[in-house]
């Protein structure tokens, strides 16, 4: 069976994650293994590529609407005046939020981790916007002015950093 | 008014997480700042201590049902033949998790971070338990099997290490 289908098409948190899977293909440039943590982008956005949006009875093997989402992102303009520097878009297989599909989650180097759900294949540029906001923030968290409110009604989780732990 | 009692007492996903809050204690013994990061624990346990279990209409400033959880991981013992070694518990003021309360994160140092919720003031063991198994899995993933029922069911989402991406 193959369990990342399944869990993609019907959320079951008593299924087991897809652990194990490959790496999916993002947008960023990659560095070499030894120099990536020195020179890390500020942000890394992961986004699920396996999730599908609730209702999409698509067959197993049409693209998922979370791999749209991923090429939409690395593809995406930025709204006028927000800065995507320091972004990276990346894909990851399973971040097991099926529940609240479509899923992405934001790193910040040093800073919080975010996860969002509910989002849609249009959705990119609300990511966008949002890592570009957890990127320039001066204390690692991801400031509520100014975020997109698919971001507001879609916040699943925060994860503060485990250094610095002024923030927290 | 204070955001932190609303967000506990009532999920409100429109509304802004308490940031800036400052850092909760917990039972990891306390590093100096410059050797801290080299000396991480191999899994960081981190529990809301905001959290409130649904239905809980104690008084604001009644201890919350998080910080109840906290004090217990604190003090629990681990089932017989699972190993707490390399697992540091810290409190943490808002996960942002709201809508399943409670709530708790794990975060493998260079592996996997995890997000539960749905948790209950007598999750400790199994919290504790989960930990374990991350703490001793050779991928950076947390084990399926073996894991408590209450981290199967309460999954809410897991998010890769930026390094090494081998396991994604």
């Amino acid at each position: 069976m193959d369990v990342s289908v399944e869990r993609g098409a019907i959320p079951d948190s008593t299924a087991p994650e897809p652990g194990g899977d490959s790496a999916e293909a993002g947008c960023a440039p990659q560095a070499a293994p030894e120099a990536a943590r020195e020179t890390a982008p500020a942000v890394t956005l992961l986004i699920c590529t396996t999730c599908r949006a609730p209702g999409n009875d698509a067959p197993p093997d049409a693209q998922r609407d979370g791999a749209r989402l991923l090429a939409s992102a690395c593809a995406a303009s930025l709204p006028e005046g927000v800065a995507v520097e320091g972004v990276a878009v990346e894909g990851v297989s399973c971040l097991a939020n099926c529940k609240r599909a479509l899923s992405a989650a934001m790193v910040r180097r040093d800073g919080w981790t975010y996860v969002f759900g509910d989002l849609s294949p249009d959705s990119a540029a609300d990511l966008l916007t949002g890592a570009a906001l957890l990127a320039g923030s001066p204390d690692g968290l991801m400031p509520w002015r100014g975020r997109p409110d698919a971001l507001k009604r879609g916040m699943v989780a925060r994860i503060p950093p485990l250094f610095p732990k002024e923030t927290r």
